[in-house]
């Protein structure tokens, strides 16, 4: 089926503000409360938030089997399941209602007060229930980091690292939407040279600055998803902070790796952007420094150019940019991390989230952590309002962005933003 | 709410045998497919599976407040979900159902024909959708059985072992029910002194002998559960196989744990026994030999006296038990587990699971690996049919049993039983 939403020349009658991260040619997918307080699935063109629900029901897919409900539901996972040939058609229909020369729903005013939200009225839910949530390690600036900081500067690379595109499982009931609040969490930490841990606030809060696919059904147990195929069962992608504390982790992580520094909050930003809307920011990655097994070999171009950053906004205070980096500065990419995923027949369904680990640039301004920008704390970064920050102090809020431009176009991400409150008291 | 269901003195009128794992104290809950094709909640006294559905539509709970389809479902979320007093009321009121004492049931032959099926007429299925799977580490014996053997004899244990019930995420979508059988995964391996990594089936497939607990909602986002607390929240317990590729996992676990090592497959007994059935088998646990931090510390019984066994079963041959183990050997309890996982806020959830980590006793005959069983594979075992294991070969099963046994009580979990096939190949 033709991307014909991906088409460069199109317009929409709907306005979009000339930066915006959402013109005709992005359509993602998401869920919201509208101000009927009914959820529903929808997208978004410029600022103006579309109920896919009311279409629906209105008729505009009437050429497309999809089941009656198919987008009244609180989560995308059965719209996902319909799998890449549906989500194809939708979002060329869709561009199709929106273009600027098509007057059917321009000039129904009725339809259009079912069908149309400004942002203030629609609150954002997480878009989809994830079953199972992994998070890979795949940026070699980032493990270098790590490596240099707390291993050896000479073999900050562990051996595996270049075969393996190592990961782990994270915890899916903590994955939560741009917008709520993370709280400060208590843990076991080992301070300084001490022998005997101690029981506290964490005292080093960190964001992680990663981006996460969302996965359809694609396989049964037992069965490797081949890597030559595995963008096929890729919907899309989200920005993900990776709230991470530091202190925990150090103590726990030896043997099992992290689990409560990473488990209290992911917060991830609620518009997942489909890997065809991303199609014409397909780039080649990074050469490979040593020869990777047959399994995670693959041709043509698998990375994607998306241009991120972070700021760190303390309260009542502007905030600060403190890191730009990319997407396309991973080591793994997505298809050898799903095809490796698989590689064992471990089975993938609709709804997973996998994330890229912490997305590290070369140069020391496009860090994707606070442990690697101040250097372990050495080096506390200075905000706008003149306070320095080692880590994330309580109340300030960490934003991450991100989107991809060319030849005039762009197609964004939005934003994930989240607060830090203090620690939890018993009421 | 007094628990009428475990009176000792009862009897059912419906047969059990004399050493059954299901007496109509144990009133166990599960999900099956009837011979009708239609999925519905039960439970099981002796060899009979009992539909819940069935009888709740027939009017048998009408005291007790409940949703009309709550028995109806493919999973038991909604129903855990409902808490524990009305876990106790529908477990009391089965067992009043069936008490040989109560004719109303017993003499409606039209009821007993829809509500009654025997074993070979049922499929059990996965009894709940596992939202989020935590597979802990809390046997002593088996963390110092694996330190001996790959790190250092004299510092068995890691620093953080005797103060942190560690543990880390597992994947939820390879969760098997009992008679599911399990490929032979293929994946990255680092064979002898080699350098360079091959790609290809697993060597040494291991099963590890776990037990693990059903969650019910237990705590929002940033609220931490209180170790008195804990229990409530805890709905049963299953036997857990939580199968291993050792020659995967020691090429991928640094830095961030096991991964395609475990999450190939693991496998559950489908009857969740509930830990009010378990109440009478409430055993002192093993003292700490270290303090452990507040957070930690609880009053009274928290561990629980369940005799264990696993035994191989050659294709065509007899089974071989190759090891007797218990649930009380845990040096953590399940109370100190979820205080420990809900510490920094994270959320858990109905359906949620928490593996013990392998079971291992302190004699050699008890320990809940291969890996440790055989010593790394220097000293295999030998089966019944005179063929030699080190680890599990393609076409054997693995069974794993569990039960408490009392002042000639008897609850038990019946059996996790798992074919390991030969590699996928692609049709």
């Amino acid at each position: 089926m033709p991307l014909s939403a991906n088409n460069p020349d199109k317009k929409s009658w709907l306005h979009v503000d000339k930066n915006s991260d959402f013109p005709i040619q992005n359509i993602p997918f998401g869920v919201f409360l509208t101000r009927d307080d009914v959820i529903t699935i929808g997208t978004r063109i410029g600022d103006t938030a579309i109920d896919l629900g009311a279409l629906h029901q209105l008729g505009y897919f009437k050429e497309i089997p999809l089941t009656d409900d198919i987008f009244l539901q609180d989560t995308l996972n059965d719209f996902i399941a319909d799998g890449r040939k549906t989500w194809r058609a939708v979002r060329n229909k869709i561009s199709e209602i929106f273009d600027s020369e098509n007057d059917t729903l321009k000039n129904n005013n009725k339809h259009k007060e079912f069908v149309l939200f400004r942002l203030d009225e629609i609150e954002m839910q997480l878009p989809v229930q994830i079953g199972d949530y992994t998070d890979f390690y795949s940026s070699i600036e980032h493990a270098t980091n790590v490596g240099t900081m707390f291993r050896d500067p000479e073999n900050a690379l562990l051996p595996n690292w270049l075969h393996i595109p190592v990961g782990y499982h994270g915890r899916s009931s903590s994955i939560i939407p741009s917008g709520i609040p993370v709280r400060r969490p208590k843990g076991q930490t080992l301070p300084g040279d001490t022998k005997t841990p101690i029981y506290g606030p964490s005292k080093f809060i960190d964001f992680e600055l990663e981006m996460a696919f969302i996965t359809t059904d694609a396989n049964d147990l037992g069965e490797p998803i081949p890597i030559d195929e595995a963008e096929e069962y890729i919907f899309g992608l989200v920005l993900l902070n990776d709230w991470s504390a530091r202190d925990i982790q150090k103590w726990e992580y030896v043997p099992l790796g992290p689990f409560l520094a990473k488990n209290f909050a992911s917060s991830i930003s609620p518009w997942i952007v489909t890997l065809d809307a991303l199609a014409p920011f397909k780039v080649q990655g990074p050469k490979p420094l040593k020869e990777q097994l047959e399994y995670l070999q693959y041709k043509g171009k698998k990375s994607y150019d998306i241009n991120l950053e972070v700021a760190i906004q303390p309260q009542g205070a502007k905030e600060t940019v403190v890191s730009k980096s990319n997407f396309k500065y991973m080591y793994w990419n997505m298809s050898q991390q799903l095809a490796h995923h698989t590689v064992n027949g471990c089975p993938v369904n609709s709804g997973d989230m996998m994330g890229s680990g912490t997305i590290s640039g070369p140069t020391k301004d496009s860090y994707g952590s606070m442990l690697e920008l101040t250097w372990k704390g050495e080096k506390p970064l200075e905000m706008k309002d003149g306070t320095k920050r080692k880590f994330i102090n309580d109340n300030d809020t960490v934003i991450m962005r991100g989107y991809s431009e060319k030849d005039g176009m762009r197609i964004g991400f939005g934003e994930v933003s989240t607060k830090l409150l203090p620690v939890y008291k018993k009421k």
